[in-house]
């Protein structure tokens, strides 16, 4: 592993259905218990009229993408942004994709436009990805 | 909850230990089982020469704070940036700080500062986080 | 944190809904595999008909709005009393409930009554507790 | 199930040590963030000079004790009293212990003194349990 070139186009991509169980856990390890994830009475209260995922959990799914697709191993996450467009809700199946849209084999940068849609083909999140690839 | 503001200037954080069990909970719920977060073999031969966290788990700190601190519930996430600066090890405590940069109640739209300081005080993450308030 | 004070009558409250990855996750942490909480066909036999979620899960949020709203970190937990009214179901929603009836200044010593109740109103979980307040 | 008897002067007991696992799971279904349990650097500077686990996630012991031994499945748990004696800390092994104390056949009423010690011998918590028993 290491030492490894991605080319201008290359896509990758992983599915996944998020669980109130992912969302039970998301918020032990991150701390984040905003109500709008966890009671369920107060998500009535609110626009999306029911609990949701949190963001950075889809983004999580970005992270695997990245970390196991595309580059893979051997890539060091330099940065992301991320634009959250729709809700992710609880059963919802949501494919993450990154596609390779510029690569620098000199500073060995490696950028990637990352989307994440739901099972109606609805896109969720959006956001471009920096990596470095390790040299071998 | 809801109808809420903020004010420029304002600041909020929140500390938590990063755990081996983080880093498993985060691999599980995201599907990124790349190995230099969970190979301890393999993260001895990377420049980082043990296991780190996933950044996208180090991002979930912000999420905890935006959620239910500053701005707390009622604000809807509309975007993260994430500059990953240094890599966040077992056992690091990482505090996590908003500072709202600008809010237009108009629009409700607020932006915050988002940094990830580890416990010797460096800089490990950083970013910016725009959200939607909420009306009542 | 630590050296604060706490008014006779202050109330805090905490709302989560309880999920089944609550109770999986409690039996895995406890190992109290009980099967009126994990084996739906046998739950079905007994009086509550269902599978019910572990008193102590319940508990775990009146642990919550004393360890983080009132009286919040800087308290020592020194007893609690428990007292299980009705049983809590799957996609319940509990908010735990905590106000303090004494404190003395001297000793340090807060007593708090405790109350969980799910989305209709009906109280489930009753007792006190009882904390130490740090000094600074 | 169901049905079954007690004698007064029965033990039953049950052994897990406590991880670091265990304390953030608990965090993440409880919303117990207390910086004591998740925060080593606060922790640090508080009496116990280290992170200790939630007291409920230690009664959580007491529950599998009584769900699965003593008096096992059939019991209907009502009450119960924790008096929490000294810190459990991550590593530590504790042993919860279940005695009867009294039991009334005709109101099927069984009440037990509820013991968790350390490896080293020390009293952590304890309390004493009530609980109803099905009948068949």
């Amino acid at each position: 592993m290491g030492g490894k070139s991605v080319s201008v186009g290359e896509t990758a991509s992983l599915s996944k259905t998020i669980s109130e169980a992912d969302i039970v856990l998301f918020a032990g390890i991150s701390g984040d218990f905003n109500p709008l994830h966890l009671d369920a009475e107060y998500a009535k209260t609110t626009r999306f009229g029911e609990r949701i995922a949190h963001g950075i959990l889809t983004a999580g799914l970005i992270s695997a993408v990245l970390g196991t697709r595309l580059p893979g191993p051997g890539g060091i996450y330099l940065g992301q942004t991320l634009n959250f467009r729709k809700p992710v809700k609880i059963g919802d199946t949501i494919t993450a994709t990154a596609k390779v849209t510029s690569y620098d084999p000199e500073k060995r940068i490696v950028k990637l436009e990352t989307n994440c849609h739901n099972q109606d083909g609805v896109l969720v999140l959006t956001g471009e990805a920096v990596l470095l690839l390790e040299r071998d």
